[in-house]
């Protein structure tokens, strides 16, 4: 009985861990950012998953779910140290994104979104065609990429003239074995907060979720206007290209 | 009077078959996936429809409506076993798409989704010119692929290397008239969740609302890119073309 | 002061024709098709606009406001038979539009529908460039013709063999001088629910608001879908053209 | 003491300056209109911004901000005489905008909006390859050109007949470095309610907020327009061109 006890609490306490009248609460903001991104089209069927680190938690979508329906009772919850889950539901799955997530994390991030946007989509599409499979997104001179960081530990966004440099990485058939390439491709650019995924998406982090979530809506920007630019004829970069392997 | 009294509580009967406070009951599932799709674009003017299958009812939504205005009032019931409408709402028609809700059903299908999204319809006319009029759709590695099943009885979804087919049914003067195709392309087909029908939009079906509706928004994803991908010269499949008859 | 009672008597009257707590009074029907046809992209700016018949009273959303803000007290009503305004709101100036909407309830619909639809101006565009400025709008063998009613007084709609015709007529500079050359466009095309005016947008009518706003949504769907068949190189006809002017 | 009262009645006094029960006043406006102009795509990320003159009071949203979540607690308010904030929220940075706001302001308007418009950006790259960088935006023979006024002091709009012209300045690595070269391109062309900037988006502005909004969605209409027709190889303008240096 004292066992029962025990594990009654133990549910309980995992049961606060995701439930809050804090509108900023991450298991709530989770579950409002998935509305958007299902709006957005980052999120279709099921794909796509975010992930917030608030101190030693790191709060999960789960895998499978109609990301616009999301509740907090969905959320998973795991400790940064020791990479135990703190709570577990127990009808859903973990993210196979997880590892992706936890690489983010280490290198800082509070947030990290995933999402399946077509336009990251069609952007490796295109780079892999014109300029070789190991290539990454080069563009500049569009106001928006003021809205990206500089990089981690550094102060400020990139200018106007600072050319945006997104790595590319190919994809894998297990979402989990994209951990690798994404750490080696972040050790030779250290100073990105996006990593795309060749024919599958991108996953973007900030330092908090004001930050992963303006630079991830500023890159989806700025993929949809290379897109179109591609349709017109305009180039992406008006310089010698500088385009190198990863 | 007594049958005064029999017929007014088979009405009662019909009525309680659609009014349900349970927002996971099939007619107020019906009406919000509707309005959904509505806001999708895949169910414009009147086109378009839902049928879900709980035991031995099939509700369906009905011909001519708003799709965003739907009440439960307007839900159509049948009879799985008999065929017979146990509800049939006396100002509405029934769906010309009846018997290919049916059809799914028959093969397992919890849920049925048509869609005259113009995606779908493209894809269907660029086949038509580029394979010839008897060619399935054929698309591989995009990673949203993996949001499609194996197939009925069988475990777990298609893999990012599988090569995605979706068979295409040409379009008949009345709707009803698709069945027998529809069900010549399943046999042949008989992993699909869907079929295309030229120039006319997509039938799509899962074992219940969830993977239905999941499946339906990864193929139109996936149709949408496709489209993108062919005004940008890019190609759907990267090995040798297996297009096959149907 | 009895004169003073008579005028206050008046105005009440006139507010009486616009207040209703029912949804599907004229003035409220209005004010909710605005806001879906702002959303749409239909009536961006102060464009497009909106007439009901009711009885023997015309309902018209005014000139120069934005359609999603509107509210029952911008409306305004005008006598089908003398032609006079029953209500007018002083701050407002009437729509411009009147007297094509007047055409068409003269030609027996219940509700109208002015929009400045992109793809309505770029079909516009198209068929001036590759058919010449007198001829209209063809397309044949796309489900979504049968959203389009056969014409008025014939029972049913379209069939998907048939060819929607819809005929295009030249803007001019002010609105109200569209009414001549749109009678003789419907005469010609006696069976028409819809005008296109080049380089300005659609007029489409039907027997009642159901009817109106379904054909506009079915021609929406048509006019979008020829756009990209344009950029993807597919034909809007297969059989010969039978162009003809207008 | 005395000091400390001063100093609680003037933070009390700025705080009313914001907030209101009225959806009219400046702070809600601004409020509502960003949530509009972020589903519009206008201010992606934390791009763009807008601002209200209301007598010697302007209201200005912050910089750095996601603009769907603003509240008027977040809106500075600087005297139009003295360019003193009068309301500074401390943890907010002032739009780097404001000074092309003052611009706008100082030569009558009532509001301005300044947009990051994928639709902007890409008529400024397309004007710029094919008609070289110091031409400005034109395009003639649209009805959705009748938004847009005649200019400052004139009565009424542009006719359907009319060219509209839209300067072009080139960006900075400095937004407030703009406002020289806007106000050089607004002496070049009196009657323009609007500025394109190279690369980087709009700014719109009007005698008050519904003229500055409907002239924003009328060019903003319009430039989708034009982008499409250039995906169509439809010309924006019949006549010979008439292309100038600014």
């Amino acid at each position: 009985m004292a066992s029962d006890e025990a594990n009654s609490k133990a549910v309980d306490d995992a049961e606060q861990l995701v439930q809050s009248e804090d509108p900023q609460h991450p298991s709530n903001l989770i579950c409002e950012l998935c509305r958007k991104f299902y709006a957005l089209g980052w999120v279709t069927g099921t794909g796509g998953g975010t992930s917030i680190r608030q101190h030693d938690h790191i709060f999960l979508a789960p895998s499978g779910v109609q990301k616009e329906l999301m509740k907090p009772s969905d959320i998973f919850v795991m400790d940064f140290n020791t990479k135990e889950y703190l709570r577990k539901p127990s009808v859903l799955k973990p993210s196979a994104c997880t590892p992706l997530f936890l690489a983010a994390f280490t290198r800082g991030a509070g947030c990290c979104i995933h999402t399946h946007s077509q336009w990251a989509v069609l952007v490796t599409l295109l780079v892999e065609r014109d300029f070789g499979q190991s290539a990454c997104f080069e563009i500049e001179e569009i106001e928006q990429i003021k809205g990206i960081g500089k990089g981690r530990g550094k102060v400020g966004n990139l200018g106007y003239h600072d050319r945006l440099r997104i790595p590319i990485i190919e994809n894998t058939a297990f979402e989990e074995d994209l951990t690798e390439s994404l750490e080696v491709a972040t050790e030779k650019y250290p100073d990105t907060y996006a990593i795309l995924v060749r024919r599958h998406g991108i996953y973007v982090w900030g330092d908090n979720v004001h930050k992963a979530k303006t630079q991830c809506e500023s890159l989806d920007y700025i993929f949809q206007l290379a897109v179109e630019m591609k349709k017109l004829g305009l180039p992406w970069t008006t310089r010698a290209s500088e385009i190198s392997d990863i």
